[in-house]
């Protein structure tokens, strides 16, 4: 009989493995992708290197896990605001503003999720989340056509330009902090993205 | 003395180098950064894996070069359309048009340079680029507004939103061509682009 795992042992192996990827995105919000080594990842979570394996066959794959959990997190909470209360074109403006001030409050991290060059792997699950931030934008932008409160237009690729209008904007405000620009900063993010959905100036 | 190229050999180690880069490109654009190896693009280049080395210190320095080149280029007549005849809003919808158009007749080199997960210094090139670009769209979109044509706004954010959403817009139809959508697509793209930029409808 090949042996198996009990569920003590599997539960324990979980939280371990949830430590590390929480160590990991902390030391990703510090350093970056590149300088996020194995042994930088284990000596935060107090494991050794080679323990770092037990839990993913390489340095790649637990850069993956680091980036779908952190982005699985923004897409969550933007679909929130997005299917929130409010019309179409109030709550697209307060899921453009709320995705950029957290955004902006993490800046380390949401530099690595958004623009920092990384490995092919992470450039992968990049272009996988933006089809997911699409289609939550596509949604509220059909919504908004519906209820007549913006003009006849492509869903699909106003949804798109949003996506890479709001993650383009924020390249250089998190690259380059200015903790005065921030509000500012934020009304200008939120009026362009209105603007490219059509929505009448404010 | 230390031994000193002739200027008939530096000119034949730069047209050898130039001969590797093109053919380098042609095999980006046609198998992407992933799979175009040293030995594949000295197979296309018709010479040994190892001369490649003679020219660029590693794969990446190469892909780097191609990068370069190609993006370059794009820059170059983006910026020609931009700084040519006609209104600030005509060359904004022109400079869309041509600089999407360019991108749907050459597809794959156009995902490579905009979308294709790659290398981390290819990555850093990504982000030089878009800043040029935003350079570009900055300027046009700041004439618009000091001739009236656009309404006030920040310029560099605005140009920041017009560079993130072209390319991002382009991502799928680059991937999943559909010949007979480019024309509806263009319309759609620059429309988008104009409405971001705050010009009236047309």
């Amino acid at each position: 009989m090949a042996y198996r795992k009990t569920p003590a042992e599997i539960s324990r192996l979980e939280a371990a493995r949830d430590h590390l990827v929480v160590r990991a995105t902390e030391v990703v919000a510090e350093v970056g992708w590149a300088q996020a080594s194995v042994t930088a990842v284990a000596d935060a979570a107090g494991i050794a290197a080679g323990s770092v394996y037990q839990h993913f066959p390489s340095k790649a794959a637990l850069a993956v896990e680091v980036f779908r959990r952190a982005a699985g997190r923004e897409v969550e909470v933007l679909g929130e605001v997005l299917h929130g209360p409010g019309d179409p074109v109030e709550r697209l403006g307060r899921g453009t503003e709320v995705f950029a001030r957290r955004a902006l409050e993490n800046r380390g991290l949401a530099y690595a999720l958004l623009a920092a060059p990384a490995e092919p792997a992470v450039g992968a699950e990049r272009l996988d989340f933006r089809r997911r931030y699409r289609a939550l934008f596509a949604e509220v932008v059909r919504e908004g056509i519906a209820a007549g409160a913006l003009p006849p237009q492509n869903a699909e690729i106003t949804a798109a330009a949003l996506t890479g209008a709001i993650g383009e904007v924020l390249v250089d405000p998190l690259a380059v902090p200015d903790e005065n620009a921030t509000e500012a900063l934020l009304a200008d993010l939120t009026g362009t993205a209105l603007r490219c959905a059509g929505a009448p100036a404010t």
